[in-house]
């Protein structure tokens, strides 16, 4: 690729571009932001020397091209699939993948730590981390670019800028961008400095105010950079990040620049491919398998997400009544199904970008005017938050209802964005109430309980893709905080469980059912507080507990049931859980990734087979 | 206050200072940054309606005086103490403690969502956080900076400079706000603009070569506020914060102004108090009493640390021959008794400011060029960097160690800094190693194990406070990993602790010793991963097992005794938990709070007394 001619690039990049679109029309995948990232990333490869020059992909979700380009084109039928080819640069996939990801913002910090390395080692390596305009506005990206720019390391920071994270962008640096991109390096020295001469009056007389007149008129000129070099970068661009010619010389000049430098590449998502060219809205962020021909979209990966619609609507539909509920999502209104309640209360929802953080303790600072703030969040991006939710929500005990989306396993996006951590990480807080529904219907209803629960926060789980199908009712109600519900009675056991592992555990007790075998299955709806009522009288009852979650064990629901036994007394209660073990689970088809680890109907009769007989022995 | 004149103000400001100085030097606290800040809280309650004018205080270990002007000032005598005047805003203290906070850069979010519920309301109040220099620079702020100029909230944001943080700040932004200090608002007019009109050539000729010299010359002239009017702020300042003339001035202006205004105050630290004002290390930060002629610190609160100091020489010890070793601090050099290793390794030092997701990120990022970076972070502000941990460390199961200072009930700072949710949110993530020593000596070990082990992230608690003075070997060892060790032998039960809650549980087996009953206590210094073995074998005599943690229970140590108990199928075993309940702890004397939470010695030979009868009952 280093000797190809201009043309042969070109044609190169032809072939790329047709080669994803005919792969992603059949797997689905990110096929937005790799079309793209063509030309930036056939530059990158062909200016630097990968992997001894490290290439970050930011988020990662962008790096199909620079897998193509280092030796994984063939395993693309397989891609985001069980044991298949990842959908984010994987440490282990490639030596070219040098820094794995999934979450957005981290490869500036990445980066430093590398250079920092290169430095103590006095080796000599070009680093060059890759960033969205829209993962820049993340938290941990800006303490970054401050420290990188104080530090004044040797490092590349290609700006992807395409106005578009996954929903269109959010905040104030996002017009500074737009600003940038639209001043050009060249334009203003022709077209404003003429004007900015003219407009200088002789010298003397009032200063400051000619001063001011000078700020106003000149700022445009001034701003083109100014942002990033402040920081202590060399900035550099605009940048059409679809022309070899101005990519290369650009890249060239970087590579001589002491010191950070700042590559502000200016790039289109979806180019070349009409459909996704032409989304505004983040539908060809990433989809489903499609129609090549028609860019119909057969069965989008993300949709119908109806779990994300029904709680947001649900949501909208109390607004109408509640003046308290104001809408927050960092950067998912999409996602999050919140452009129904955006248009209906458009001074009532906040995308706040992607800054976890910062939503996190806007949605505290909202509860502590009496608002009812609905924080919708993804379970994994929750992670984000923790420290907020400790002390900014939690620790205050204001009534902030965190919706927690995506709870669970997730599929094809596999090990970051995996929604397993979220009862351990929050289960430990005081004055928190988690739960989740069993089905939709049920969800509703929760959503009312969250909303008139005035004693603290309360986070409701809910998982991603579609419900159950079940009849809904009309009127909503309010479920007892700390209930739980028998969903099937039985004497010789109990299995313990909520929200998506019912249905096998159902499932399991009526097939030992026919076996002779009574298992009383209860929908712990409840994770904090549990039905102590409950767990008093099944455990005075002396049977065997089975608790199945799809959540990391360590420290999740069935630790909470193992807890209460011992701290009540119970010391002889027969208890064995199920749920996600100790390690990352990576991408794959969720009921695949079940069966993996054992989640499954046929281990919970198994492990609850083997429970009953112990039980027996000792009674 | 409202009627005073400008003599009285004067003369207020005085008496305030006075009553500081005074009560500090009996009661500790941070003396440094409420001197800096008598004039400016004056003015804030001068010029505002509090508490229907929201003042949110940055961190808030700054609000003493706002303490005084709120009616408590006859309090001072209990400050930071057990019961008594917390050191930091509290929703509970006063109506005019709208934010309750501890850690850094929350005050913009919450802020931001005051702003909108008070525009939801259609009410009418000015809302005005106050934020250190230092607090700005995390990602947390600067997400809520980018949001709330693009929102372009009404509200008033004093941006508190004093050029410190705890230590010297740390980046580029820091070096934004050093120009603007220096360049003033007016001299740039009268000096720069003289200048920079000299310079300009004829038009035509190399324009872009004359724009380039422009831009150099000019930029010291344009950067006044530039940053923050980039982000959708109108600037005003710098002002001096020690002039009530000057601040009552730009206060009123920002009352006019619509919009976000950053009101930017420049404040000495100190101020009023020699000892203080000339302090250049950040020790008069927070102190402990002090003699207020000489200046002498009695004791420090803060210090001997000798547990930091222990972990931290004992790295740098080691850093003499392996050249892996780069220490990793977010804004805590001193804290972390970081000095003497940035004197030796200056190369391989790295304070990164107030951003621990930076930090921690940055420190996977040197892990995968083969580094071993130390991340030096207080177990209260690792929570800040959970999710990278879980993504960046431990999913890419990289070779980082973080010293994990602090752990445990800190004290006088209170339920903001208190170490105690670490193992309940460290535990349940994949390939990580937990371990804490029972003294110096075994720590000093420990510090040598993490540096050998090269098999994923490591982290090592430790307590805040000394040592306990026992003698040190020599020679380093490496503990083997997930050893236990028994400290005291006994066949009547097991006591399971780490840590600081040692002595109690040896006292305690002392104790029932003599009255016949034979403890086991077990140093359980691997928390993940157990002593598999030992438990094993300790589960198998059946004899009653009390854990003993100075940690939260929900999801802590304890719990993952009950959970290898029934994942081995012993059901039967009797065992009991001590250690932090389901509630925020509040500042205090460490002592006090552990008795009035029952974690003592006294409740150790209750509990594990009443496990002994049950236990032979049942036999």
């Amino acid at each position: 690729m280093k000797k190809l001619s201009m043309e042969e690039l070109q044609s190169l990049s032809l072939d790329i571009r047709k080669f994803l679109v005919e792969k992603l029309s059949k797997t689905g995948g990110h096929i937005g932001p790799n079309l793209g990232v063509v030309e930036l990333t056939i530059a990158l490869h062909r200016c630097f020397k990968s992997p001894q020059d490290k290439i970050l992909w930011d988020v990662g979700h962008q790096s199909y091209v620079h897998k193509i380009l280092t030796g994984r084109a063939s395993q693309f039928d397989s891609l985001r699939q069980y044991k298949g080819l990842s959908g984010f640069p994987k440490l282990e996939e490639s030596e070219h993948d040098v820094w794995e990801t999934g979450h957005s913002s981290t490869s500036l910090s990445a980066a430093m730590g590398m250079a920092i390395a290169r430095d103590v080692k006095k080796e000599n390596s070009y680093i060059i981390p890759v960033i969205g305009d829209g993962a820049l506005t993340g938290g941990m990206a800006l303490e970054a670019l401050n420290h990188i720019g104080h530090e004044k390391k040797d490092m590349i920071v290609v700006l992807n800028d395409n106005e578009m994270s996954i929903a269109p962008n959010v905040g104030a640096l996002h017009s500074v961008l737009g600003r940038l991109r639209t001043a050009g390096k060249y334009n203003w020295v022709k077209d404003e400095l003429e004007v900015f001469l003219k407009k200088i009056p002789a010298v003397g007389g009032k200063l400051a105010q000619t001063a001011e007149r000078l700020k106003d008129s000149l700022k445009y000129l001034f701003v083109s950079g100014m942002f990033f070099e402040e920081l202590g970068f060399t900035y550099l661009g605009p940048i059409d990040g679809h022309n070899f010619e101005d990519l290369f010389e650009n890249i060239q000049y970087a590579k001589k620049t002491k010191g950070p430098v700042l590559l502000h590449v200016i790039t289109k998502k979806g180019k070349g491919y009409e459909p996704a060219e032409l989304d505004r809205k983040g539908t060809w962020h990433g989809t489903g398998p499609y129609k090549i021909e028609t860019g119909d979209i057969i069965k989008p990966i993300d949709a119908p997400p109806a779990w994300s619609s029904l709680i947001s609507e649900t949501v909208r539909r109390l607004a109408r009544e509640d003046q308290r509920i104001v809408a927050v999502t960092p950067a998912m209104p999409v996602g999050s199904k919140l452009l129904g309640f955006a248009e209906e209360f458009p001074d009532r929802m906040f995308d706040v970008g992607i800054a976890e953080q910062h939503a996190a303790t806007m949605a505290a600072g909202l509860a502590t005017q009496g608002m009812k703030p609905f924080l919708a969040i993804y379970s994994t991006f929750l992670q984000r938050a923790y420290d907020q939710v400790v002390h900014d929500i939690c620790r205050a005990n204001l009534n902030v209802f965190i919706g927690i989306d995506r709870a669970g396993l997730v599929g094809a996006d596999g090990e970051t964005h995996q929604g397993v951590f979220d009862i351990a990480f929050l289960r430990h807080l005081p004055n928190i109430v988690i739960m989740m529904p069993k089905d939709e219907n049920e969800g509703q209803h929760m959503v009312n309980t969250a909303v008139q629960y005035d004693d603290g926060p309360i986070a409701l789980r809910f998982p991603r893709g579609n419900g159950l199908g079940v009849p809904m009712d009309k009127e909503l109600k309010e479920i007892p905080i700390g209930s739980w519900e028998v969903l099937k009675e039985g004497k010789d056991g109990v299995i313990l469980t909520f929200g998506t592992t019912i249905p096998m555990a159902m499932a399991a007790a009526t097939e030992l059912e026919k076996q002779g075998v009574f298992i009383r299955v209860v929908n712990a709806r409840f994770i904090k507080p549990m039905d102590e009522g409950m767990l008093h009288s099944i455990m005075d009852e002396n049977i065997p507990i089975l608790t199945v979650e799809e959540a990391v064990v360590q420290g999740g629901f069935g630790s909470a049931v193992l807890e209460f036994a011992h701290d009540h007394g119970f010391h002889n209660t027969v208890i064995n859980r199920m749920g996600i073990p100790d390690r990352f689970i990576e991408h794959g088809n969720v009921n695949k990734l079940l069966e993996e680890i054992g989640l499954t109907k046929e281990n919970i009769i198994k492990t609850m087979s083997s429970l009953i007989p112990q039980k027996q022995k000792r009674a």
